[in-house]
């Protein structure tokens, strides 16, 4: 009866792009009638991750976390779109193994890009020490080997990414049914 | 155009009975066609929660954690069961307030009964100084002052429970619209 919704897993550096894209496919998705989560980053630290650092290791846990609940969710049909950097191989290549329909989508731009952009003014933090554990400065990023779509958002515009992530999920088929899902007028369902 | 779950909340002492109620309430729930998710508190511990303590404030942000994620899931349509102890009132409000659909469920049995239940051997290790900040023991218990239900384990059977919860579920009208399947009477009910 029940069928799977997809996880997009966007990684990339900081000002890459990750939550701008997320955001303009979550808004075009929803509109297309499909039940959709998106999973940022700075607001899963606020929700799932507080006290967590940034050091290997809790990054880690970090995004064992994040893949869970996006596990939960996809698994009952929902869209999950994680935006979070996930810097290391390892563990991103681990929940793409682990979980079903578990696209990988590189945001990719050159750290110079996302140092001139630097829209959250982190990246002068991390040039000049105020900020450590930066990723592309004093914290490595590890690049998807075999991501299933790159965005090149210095070279792409936002809408062209979006459309691209699209039209790939079309293709291969990873959207659930629309028509498959049971869905209620508001009238029948009565909430207390 | 979405529906709403339901968040089934199972709080109490540990041994009152709340993992083998959501489990039988998961499986008949499920077997009927429904979404459903079982969060207990143990796996929680593993996978969203590592690292926390057992201290007021780390069982708060732990108890507004399994909130958040039971909330995710429950506004797509997921009956979300929270098995969890969640001993301080406050945080039980808080969610039950600031979510749709949450119904607080007290399985309720004196701490006499949990303890010579002591399926875990906690009461023991408690008692002799083993574990320290164990509800019922050397940390409180606040009682709901208003749950939607209460589960009287000590006098009540499994299924009574089970049926009471289904009940009530049928009668507030809680469920989310997809199976017409009556619920099972008392006599009925299949113990898995």
């Amino acid at each position: 009866m029940k069928q799977n919704g997809v996880i997009l897993w966007l990684t990339g550096l900081s000002g890459a792009g990750k939550t701008t894209i997320a955001q303009q496919l979550e808004n075009h998705l929803r509109e297309q009638g499909y039940l959709v989560e998106l999973l940022d980053g700075d607001a899963i630290r606020q929700n799932l991750s507080q006290g967590l650092s940034f050091t290997k290791e809790d990054r880690d846990i970090n995004v064992r976390r994040v893949g869970y609940v996006a596990n939960l969710l996809s698994r009952n049909g929902v869209i999950v779109i994680a935006s979070l950097i996930s810097p290391y191989r390892a563990v991103r290549d681990q929940l793409r193994h682990s979980t079903k329909n578990f696209v990988e989508i590189y945001v990719n731009a050159p750290i110079e890009v996302c140092e001139a952009r630097d829209v959250k003014g982190l990246y002068a933090k991390a040039r000049n020490g105020q900020i450590k554990y930066f990723t592309g400065i004093d914290d490595p990023y590890e690049e998807p080997l075999n991501p299933q779509i790159t965005c090149y958002t210095d070279k792409e515009t936002i809408d062209e990414s979006v459309v691209k992530i699209l039209h790939w999920l079309e293709k291969a088929n990873q959207l659930p049914k629309l028509a498959a899902i049971p869905i209620p007028s508001r009238n029948e369902f009565q909430v207390m």
